[in-house]
């Protein structure tokens, strides 16, 4: 626990990296990451077995015939093993990592990107995400299940081969305390009554379709940043119905085309931002995916201050977005 | 203002970059900043007039003869020009940023980095700090004063040569929630009651000279970051004595050169922490210098949760650099 931010931080102890394993070379250039690659399909032994699979019916486990798997991540700092014990020697404070990380393969092809996928591939990703969120939720050691993507060289990924990851955590990090904040101030959901402000003042929509808003949000903290928010009030990711999944996997290959191309080709991160799990929460959570371009390296200031400076105001983005989407 | 996690964010309009403007190419790589650089001695022209400078005594200000230069940032989102206002639309908060932003060039020369400079420089250039960081805070529009500085590409640097950053801004970032409230509910100093623990403890100690500690801290956010910390203690770092700056001036070369020399040359950040200014805050603070190597890029479950996640414990980190200082 870092008392002074009050946040916890995760020290990875099995790794316990000497300043040569890091993927940063001395004249400040990435070590390529075009090595070999452990997610192409016939490689399926250079993973942990899978535990979940698009595969072909007659394939067997961890071997070819896959269309997408999922496999605990080989480098992580959680295990799903023991309880959650706590540690304290006068002010350091400590917790065991119960946790579970888990990394979606979305393509068995090492060339093809996300957003280069037919809208049935993301389909079927982000049902097989669904399954894998509701699954780490029967575990009561989980307390919070984020869903995320690294894509690029500036987006912290260590592989290139197309993927996402799952993780659940002991812990709640508390990163949105403004939504319950608000809704106990206002008996209403911020993010539904962000919708309704949005709405009115448009400057800042990318798009809107049956279930769902894109919109570069007010206060971005990255520049041309932009949120896909669930319009109907819903805590998790996994509470999507069939028909709004299939909405978000067309909408969200069709934004993320447009996006990618009108940015020649970013670094970007992609969140799943979820209600906790497995204990008692406050009211006030809305589930939404935020999408952040890498278009440059976070500085002194904004490590040190938390106080992001972003050079592009959102309506700019989503004017250069709604152009690119042809709207 | 981010309601969502309650933090403020700067958007500066005035710039309104395109999606070409940014630094980081479509090939996930830095376009270089080997450019043209405008803090080099005989190019005074290029950057603002400065404010303050250590320079030979019959030499004029804006000419060559300098050792040190203070100028207002080029490229900032902050000026010192009217009121502060805030702007509230339902939803939506804002406000005006009235403030300052300086770059400190450290060196006329181009290929000097700031742990080869010798004591003296260093004692020059903290010295130079102090006094600007005591103009900054005579101005009641400025609530904060940060010092920082970016190294290398993956620091978010966007000049190499070697240069150091002083801001002051219009609002408080409440980046140090804990100092606060343990002050509140122990009557003592968080950061002095850490020094006792550590000194205790020794393992995360790197160095102790009279006047300051170096630790690897019990939570460190990044791999092998490190903390310069004033044992007495003292809110800002403009408390400092004309001894004690002596102190850092020579420890923290000693110490900067083991860090560049052990981690194989890495982009860091350094940052100095304070207490606000012009402005009734809680009992508390105790200013320290943070120092960051960035020896992996912030990942999407990091941008999204805030947990930090570090495959190096601070016990490894700071008994390689002890030995790589020769203790």
């Amino acid at each position: 626990l870092d008392l002074i931010r009050g946040k916890w931080v995760v020290i990875s102890t099995d790794f316990a990296l000497k300043p040569a394993d890091f993927p940063i070379n001395r004249n400040g250039s990435y070590i390529s990451n075009n090595r070999f690659c452990p997610f192409c399909e016939g490689r399926e032994e250079h993973t942990t077995p899978e535990v979940a699979a698009c595969r072909a019916q007659d394939s067997l486990p961890n071997s070819p015939g896959w269309d997408i798997r999922a496999v605990p991540s080989k480098y992580t700092a959680f295990k799903l093993e023991g309880q959650l014990h706590s540690c304290e020697t006068g002010l350091l404070k400590s917790c065991s990592g119960p946790g579970q990380h888990e990394v979606i393969i979305e393509t068995p092809c090492h060339d093809q990107e996300l957003h280069q996928f037919s809208d049935d591939r993301m389909e079927k990703i982000l049902t097989l995400i669904r399954q894998r969120y509701l699954q780490l939720a029967e575990d009561e050691r989980i307390k919070y299940i984020q869903v995320y993507k690294n894509r690029g060289l500036f987006s912290g990924a260590s592989l290139e081969h197309s993927h996402s990851q799952i993780i659940g955590i002991p812990v709640v990090p508390n990163n949105t305390p403004g939504l319950t904040k608000y809704y106990s101030e206002n008996n209403k959901c911020l993010i539904c009554s962000i919708i309704e402000e949005e709405k009115a003042a448009k400057q800042r929509i990318v798009y809107e379709s049956l279930y769902f808003l894109i919109i570069c949000p007010y206060a971005s903290r990255f520049s041309y940043e932009s949120w896909i928010i669930p319009k109907e009030h819903a805590e998790h990711f996994s509470d999507i119905t069939d028909a709004q999944l299939k909405d978000l996997a067309h909408i969200s290959i069709k934004f993320l085309k447009a996006m990618v191309d009108s940015l020649d080709n970013p670094s970007y991160n992609m969140g799943v931002n979820n209600a906790p799990v497995n204990i008692l929460y406050e009211k006030g959570y809305h589930w939404y995916i935020e999408i952040t371009p890498r278009l440059m390296v976070t500085n002194g200031l904004e490590l040190a201050t938390g106080l992001y400076i972003n050079p592009a105001a959102p309506e700019l983005a989503a004017s250069i977005f709604r152009e690119a989407m042809g709207l």
